[in-house]
């Protein structure tokens, strides 16, 4: 498989590896946000969240709460954001399930996307039920 | 407590909700990235990843796939991003646990931070020395 993430994962491709057990891997993002932004993989091959079943998700609260804190003494940053980005237009790069830790610092300059500010009661109540309507 | 996501929690301020259990509920984002934006909130007050201990975190792969599922679909969303900001630096802006969901369109204009592409091999390593020597 043409993937760069499993090709890591199977030491075909060098990495900074900084913690590995049975399902995940952790390295540093080789493109970072600031030094220290750390991605935390799942073994298996899966695009992402919509692919992937729901056990077998990189969503383990164990694993991303003590890679975090060591980003965050590693790198003595102010703040972290953890981040899954799922299809093209969410900004996923490489189509194999993995989430980012990426530290921040304060002053840094990387601005949170603001909200319009223009939305409607109707528009939220239209979109409520939308969203309900499938969550059944 | 003086935590608008308790006075949520308990019913004390109305909010566009989507989906509640024994231990988590997910609302509409009152000011929403793009109309969809939804928030998985612990019920238990906890400040964030730092402060809550790891299986009381809001990561349960199955109840956000579930929603982010409905989200894509209920607003047929082309992707969504899964985001956790800790601590100020990071975006925080309420000071409890809390992932967001963030539906994204095709062009709607959110660029993501891109990579400085400035770090040197000894930077990583160090980096890389630094988070490891604190996850043993």
């Amino acid at each position: 498989m043409n993937c760069i993430f499993c090709k890591i994962i199977a030491g075909e491709i060098p990495a900074y590896k900084l913690y590995e057990d049975e399902n995940f891997i952790s390295i540093l993002d080789i493109n970072p946000v600031n030094l220290g932004h750390s991605l935390i993989i799942a073994k298996k091959h899966f695009v992402n969240l919509f692919d992937a079943p729901a056990d077998l998700l990189p969503f383990t609260g164990k694993i991303i709460k003590k890679i975090s804190e060591a980003v965050m003494a590693g790198t003595k940053a102010d703040g972290l954001n953890v981040i899954m980005n799922n299809n093209r237009a969410a900004g996923q790069l490489v189509d194999h399930a993995h989430i980012h830790l990426v530290p921040r610092f304060e002053g840094d300059g990387f601005a949170h996307w603001k909200g319009k500010g223009t939305e409607t009661k109707e528009d939220f109540e239209k979109t409520l039920g939308s969203i309900k309507k499938i969550l059944g």
